[in-house]
């Protein structure tokens, strides 16, 4: 029996519920346009074999040659095993309509279809983009059971919702080498991103090999550059995954590193040193020489040849324009040509760089500030802002990307990314053909406090929930689902070499001084690092580029999966919906938190790395005591006494706010357990 | 105030009880020939900086350069941080004497001297390879504690027992990546290994390319095989690490993978493709025919130039001579020639291919049986035989390596390897000359059983006791030091990024289908994989180089630390010695053990990989109850029933055979335990 189930219109929480047989749902992330059930599975064992039928070529035998490494890997195959095929009686018989081109663009048809059966699969795409995706789809659906390894028998029609879905990383502020960007690739691709956008340039460095201007990368990197062919090689390793690289090359503001090479593109008179703080700062380009231009088209000209994508990023974003209001010449040559005020001036840039991006064959994309009438349409506009902004943008006729809450350094959890739709607020109400100019959107990962060795850990898996916003249909929206297959995609992407999971323990162990770090483990499963800009706000000194992260802050995970399950066991008990093992899941859990800082603190005495971490650890161990009072009151059913409540949820103000920078993300459900066993009596006023 | 300590004569426990300070036992692996501990402490911070005075070249300042990444890693700074620096003033200070050999080789002085104080550090040596060995030492006394991460004032002079102290790896039976391969040059420089012996060439694979005759590996690799130009990069990389690469090409058995390329080299008539299974075969070189000397002429000849160490290994081990004793051409050569056996005929064509390894620059080295009066004394015989064997051959003007005792594959828990000393039985009492042609000795990692996956989780930390025995004193055998230190070096191995630690989860995770693998871990951590050749004894299936390698056999480890752990505990507690939370240990641990099969129970049911493991699940419950009953009865001070023991003891007989390749080690403890319950009345006659 076959069920046809649109979960376009229904979201995977309903394939689980109206499946009634043995059949999981599918742990599929990105969710799939529409997935129809068969029943039965597909063996993969190591007879397992694909063959390719119809168009073929070397792109895409090297996509199913790394298939088949990855399906060997998660299944534990050798090399010997699972082979490609010339044959039709393929276990995975695929057929590609074209190659597609060689370097992806925008807009190529990423189609696919998948039909496994019982005794064979196939998968049909019009391009090798489309046959990547599926095969990207079947890695996902292999799963271990009583009988091998197998996939489910199943009929998955899938497109993507948006046809620009990126993932930006900063290589500027800290250089994140090429071998960490090939696994995120890796990464981006098992989740269908098919954009990497690569800011190459900052205050903090000029990342790229410059043969034209040497001295950017020679006297703007401090050595950490890459040089043009590890550029041309990340392209292809891109484009093989079918992912587009577009360079973003920040200007006229964010330029602090351009100036030690070449001081006589600024406005103001220097002498310049690579930027080594975060923030915003004065230096910019100036706008107002020619030389400038000539400066800018051999750079950008060099740049388009390299980089062959469609697109070229000329940033834009935040010029506080000082060096421009400092400098008598610059302001000479604004009322000359009747600019009224630094935007202008700003505008008067972006047409003339504008012009030289398309001279050398290629179309600007800039963020929010660049919008400006003067602008040809073809500009696309990248917005930090908002979709009220990306609105505005597309009914001037501009296309379009959202990055709003895509921030992936804001360490927010995977369900806020997630409810972030391109399409909502402003651009709710657009007509069909400026919705049209919405072209995704891309997950941003700033590098102010990343280092190659956790830039994987704030990275993924939260960059999934947005490449699921993208890529599935708008319906797609359920957060206990999300969280489901979010594990199952991390656990999947461990195997790609991903450090988001091994770089834990291993960056605990190294703040402990010693191999046991079970206690500390207690402690650092429940923090997260402060949202938004806080670690700015809250630093004891000034952080730089030279700054060490190695502190709790930097080991622990952006959410915790432990606070989420204490939330929902929490949540449950209070609402008495909670089955009787929740209760004593909360209770283990409280006691293990009340005597954990008894258990962490030789620790605590033996590493200045855990100086800062023994607050959290007494107000962990505080929190657990409070709540197992808490739930002594319930108990008893005796409520408890006002002042008691009063004192203790002071208390847990306190422990609310940050320490080390990290905040402790049970003390809210303690809370609630407060709260609860003080309204057993008389419904209290508080909330 | 210092103390001086000869850690040469007394062994580093002795380093532990004799510093009453704070300062812990340093836990340096190898242990260096003499340390002297000083009082205070260097700091190891960003603005740590390193200097090269004296002899400088290219080498010495990679090795710096690698030294400062290792040295970032292990202590979380960046790039920005931890600079080579041209004062004299630098933290560190470096002299070399000089830059000794390109490429190493045998017999240059290793040794060095490195003297931290509060005030800075100096290391120096004769020789790069002095350096390198002193960074490693170096790095290995970094620790963090409430200042910061540091180094102990300490002055450590130190060099080799041994030269030659070798890590063999068989790429044949799987193929071993280059990447695997180099990041396990990594950690045999972190514990002074020297040669990496590449067995290159067997029955399942011959894995160079020869560009004089491509058959070799085009016919013979399914593929995997090394390009020259990998080999040289790869020798490079061992080189910067100061260790040597000896190439082996074992002839004139263990060849079928020449022989589809080559039949005509082959004694018998073929047809041949590439050997599948484990064991001796028949194929064999035919060494009768002039044709084989001009083939080997112009492979050794190849390969000469190829791996530019002074040593060539022929191997010669194991030919069954059955393809010799059925070849009447071969037969009516051997009459012709007085060949009385098929040992004499081995011996033949062994002068001859020493000839030609000696004409092409080279020294011979061969496996146990090719040693024969007829070689000259230059060759070096590797011995799997053990100590007799190699003393024999000493004995005889011959220089040998030990590799009896150092066999990894065997399973052998690190103890074991390391009771193993090359100058002990036979050797023991061989005159200083004689001694001195014991260069040293090898482990072997055969690799029937291991993958890219899992070698290094056979390698290491096991390899590492082998090291110490060719590195430290011979006095050095504290089998508690080793394994406290055995720890630390294992933690420190996975910054290297070996994955000996981290594929065990991943493993896991794969057999458990989930993520949540704690009850599978709690078998998993306490039971072995069968040891010396009984996995082949008890295959169900023959298994071949395309078996897959992800059972639990596979995943779990060589060693279980939970096993000696809880030896230790037993152990003390029936001798009366153990403190009240060691009872309190064991019993928890027995009841995990007890409660363990019913959580474990639902993936058993999930998992096909895991259906091998239900019996050894439900034995390790049943021990866990076995001695909680045992612990019962000694609390109560009765003595168990007779009956009662002798049934325990039979089931314990049974629980300690293998069941799914895998033993569970903490068997005999439980056997200890219930023997010490029924000792309680009568001294029982048991043992």
């Amino acid at each position: 029996m076959r069920i046809w189930l649109l979960v376009l219109a229904f979201g995977l929480i309903f394939v689980r519920s109206a499946i009634p047989q043995t059949q999981s749902a599918l742990a599929l992330m990105p969710v799939p346009a529409s997935v129809q059930m068969g029943s039965g599975q597909l063996l993969v064992d190591p007879s397992f074999s694909v063959a390719i039928t119809g168009h073929t070529d070397v792109r895409l035998q090297r996509a199913v040659d790394r298939f088949l490494v990855n399906l060997r890997r998660q299944t534990g195959m050798l090399p010997l095993d699972m082979k490609a095929a010339d044959s039709a009686n393929a276990t995975l018989v695929i057929r590609s309509g074209s190659g597609g081109k060689d370097i992806p663009e925008l807009g190529e048809d990423e189609s696919y279809k998948l039909d496994i059966s019982n005794s064979g699969a196939k998968l049909s795409a019009p391009t090798t983009l489309g046959v990547m995706h599926g095969l990207e789809t079947f890695l996902q659906l292999v799963e271990i059971n009583a009988e091998g390894f197998s996939v489910p028998a199943v009929v998955i029609e899938d497109k993507p919702r948006f046809p620009w879905r990126g993932l930006m990383i900063d290589v500027s502020r800290h250089f994140i080498p090429i071998d960490v960007l090939k696994r995120n690739l890796d990464g981006m691709a098992t989740v269908k991103l098919n954009v990497f956008h690569w800011h190459l340039s900052d205050n903090q460095g000029f990342r790229v090999e410059s043969k034209k201007s040497p001295k950017l990368h020679e006297l703007g990197s401090d050595g950490q550059y890459y040089t043009q062919d590890e550029i041309r090689d990340l392209i292809g390793y891109a484009g093989d995954r079918g992912i587009r690289v577009v360079p973003e090359f920040d200007m006229p503001g964010h330029t602090t590193a351009w100036f030690p090479g070449y001081p006589e593109l600024a406005s103001g008179p220097g002498p310049y040193s690579i930027e080594r703080q975060w923030g915003i700062f004065d230096p910019a380009i100036d706008p107002t020489q020619e030389r400038t231009y000539k400066f800018l088209d051999d750079l950008i000209g060099e740049m388009a040849r390299l980089f062959p994508d469609q697109f070229f990023h000329i940033g834009g974003d935040e010029v506080n324009g000082k060096q421009w209001d400092a400098n008598p010449k610059i302001q000479t040559f604004m009322r000359a040509h009747d600019l009224k005020n630094n935007q202008d001036l700003q505008a008067e840039f972006n047409k003339r760089v504008q012009q030289i991006v398309s001279k050398h064959g290629k179309t600007t994309i800039g963020w929010d500030e660049v919008l400006h009438p003067d602008l040809p349409k073809s500009v696309v506009i990248q917005s930090w802002r908002g979709q009220d902004s990306l609105a505005a943008a597309a009914k001037q006729g501009y296309r379009g990307l959202l990055s709003y809450g895509y921030y992936l350094d804001l360490i927010w959890p995977a369900a806020r990314h997630y409810a972030v739709d391109p399409m909502s607020g402003g651009a709710a109400n657009l007509t069909p053909e400026e919705s049209a100019r919405i072209l995704g959107g891309e997950a941003c990962m700033w590098s102010e406090y990343v280092s190659p060795e956790n830039i994987d850990s704030r990275i993924w898996p939260r960059a999934a929930p947005i490449a699921e916003r993208l890529w599935s249909p708008q319906s797609i929206t359920d957060v206990n689902s999300l969280y489901q297959r979010l594990d199952e995609l991390s656990r999947r992407l461990d195997w790609l070499g991903l450090t988001h999971n091994s770089s834990y323990p291993l960056m605990l162990r190294r703040i402990a001084g010693t191999e046991d770090i079970s206690s500390l483990r207690v402690l650092a499963d429940v923090v997260e690092p402060v949202k938004d800009y806080t670690r700015e706000e809250t630093a004891m000194a000034v952080p730089t580029s030279a700054t060490p992260l190695n502190r709790l802050v930097d080991a622990s995970r952006p959410e915790s999966a432990t606070a989420r399950h204490f939330a929902d066991l929490v949540d449950a008990f209070v609402a008495g919906k909670a089955a009787p093992e929740a209760k004593a899941e909360i209770s283990v859990l409280l006691r293990q938190w009340r005597d954990n800082q008894a258990k962490l603190q030789p620790l605590l005495d033996k590493s200045f790395l855990l100086k800062e971490v023994a607050p959290l650890s007494r107000d962990l161990s505080a929190l657990g005591a409070t709540g197992l009072n808490a739930l002594d009151y319930l108990d008893r059913g005796e409520p408890a006494p006002d002042a008691w409540k009063v004192e203790q949820l002071a208390f847990i103000e306190q422990a609310k706010t940050q320490k080390g920078q990290l905040i402790i993300m049970v003390a809210p459900s303690v809370q609630k357990l407060v709260e609860a066993s003080a309204r057993l009596a008389a419904p209290s006023p508080s909330k």
